[in-house]
């Protein structure tokens, strides 16, 4: 098996020509293959396929043998890899994936890409969207969560998922790694939530840390960074455009006003490789 | 930078010829390379280089940068890799390493590597060896400790770093993250010690979980798995030959009659990358 080793903000992915490889096996292996220590070690992995329906068709296989229907950082190093490797020349592509035709716009600067674009969808404060407990076409904008002595005053977003969003002062002060699994089963979120904690640095920056639901922190969660940046211009303490640094690094969102979620992004390439598949399989 | 990953029971290395790659640039930047998510990830990377006092010289570059002088992982595969890659064309060859001279061997089966056995050195149960706090000369073995209501009877070893080794029915029940960092900074041990625990599943068979000093829990400990075959031939529970099942796999540990350990276990290559080094350094 041949791959490419990229990463988006420290997401990793190890990323596969589906056409030139034996996909089943490395479907079937994905596990073993995304093992850290005794694989190659990724979070998941990228097939490249010829679709039907877009210029190309994204599978992506998680560490766990699952299948993900989307993934911010995924995409970005997906359109970036089919970009360069002449796969796909064009810099708006368009990518089926089981969450539908995704719209990857490659920026360049001269002659190299600097970043990928991605629409993220729409975002929406409704309970009944994230979902929250509470009564429908009500917006989640002033939940009250009380994690051991501490109150919280949170805004609930969906962005394909649920997030709930809490400003503070300092969000290295905050003890993730205890409030974050509290929150995500919070009995106000049915489904679970992803848990973000903001601070406002100024008009158009914000700093995040995240606790992913199902994963715990993480470097990077782009819808993440979507909600965190809807839900600060919501609140007035920033415009349309914000750029939100994450552990992993830098995003740049952008909001419209018909409530659609650009995100802009890096993605790298690390190594390229070569598995024989039998060995580890 | 062209490099072999691979790993011994999971201890995985960044393999890497040092007289092609610029390894000024490889060490200062070995956090970097040996980064899980944003570089090719491992422990260490093991530098391939000429010797005038042995066969081949290994250097050990662990993943904080720092340089390590012995690794039985690690030797086990550097001997593989200089073996398969005609680089040492000996199946018992010499390795120059910090340590002093190594002397893997290779053992072959229908002309496939299938192990490598390394002499570990010697052990000793000596107070002032490993060290442990008491009179001079006097052995280790009948240790007391005391971990919240826990009492416990460990055997101290000395395998040129301090081991303290508690037998137990059942090895999966320890709460090795809770005990484990008490007993490595128990007072007996002034320059604190790993941790063993060990079930005798046969005359011949030791099952183990292994707390690092500085590290915590790892999948394998070459020394901790002779330590423990030293104690356990001492205590009379095995002989001077004994499989010890680790979390990342088996070892197979001799003892001489002058107190000499060999331990023969496998070396497994899982990928051939290439990683241009500006991208990431």
């Amino acid at each position: 098996m041949n791959f490419t080793k990229m990463h988006g903000l420290g997401n990793d992915f190890i990323v596969v020509k589906g056409l030139e490889e034996d996909i089943q096996t490395i479907i079937k292996n994905a596990k073993k293959i995304c093992d850290r220590h005794f694989g190659v070690g990724a979070d998941g992995i990228l097939l490249v396929l010829p679709s039907d329906a877009a210029d190309i068709k994204m599978r992506i296989i998680n560490s766990d043998g699952s299948e993900a229907p989307m993934c911010g950082n995924g995409v970005r190093c997906f359109a970036s890899f089919v970009y360069k490797k002449g796969i796909v020349a064009k810099k708006n592509m368009t990518v089926e994936t089981i969450a539908g035709i995704q719209r990857p716009e490659i920026i360049m600067k001269d002659d190299i890409v600097t970043a990928i674009k991605v629409d993220i969808g729409t975002y929406s404060f409704l309970n009944q969207d994230i979902p929250v407990e509470g009564e429908p076409d009500k917006e989640a904008k002033n939940l009250e969560i009380k994690i051991d002595e501490n109150l919280f005053e949170a805004t609930g977003v969906d962005m394909g998922n649920p997030h709930c969003v809490i400003f503070t002062d300092d969000v290295e002060k905050v003890p993730l790694e205890k409030w974050g699994p509290k929150i995500e089963n919070y009995p106000l979120f049915p489904l679970k939530t992803n848990v973000e904690f903001v601070q406002v640095i100024s008009k158009d920056h914000l700093k995040m840390r995240v606790w992913e639901r199902g994963c715990g922190i993480t470097m990077a969660c782009g819808t993440g960074a979507c909600a965190v940046a809807a839900a600060a211009f919501e609140k007035g303490f920033t415009g349309k455009q914000v750029k939100v640094t994450l552990p992993g690094g830098d995003l740049f969102i952008e909001l419209t006003d018909d409530k659609r979620v650009y995100m802009t992004g890096p993605a790298q390439e690390v190594f390229e490789g070569h598995l024989e598949l039998e060995k580890i399989c």
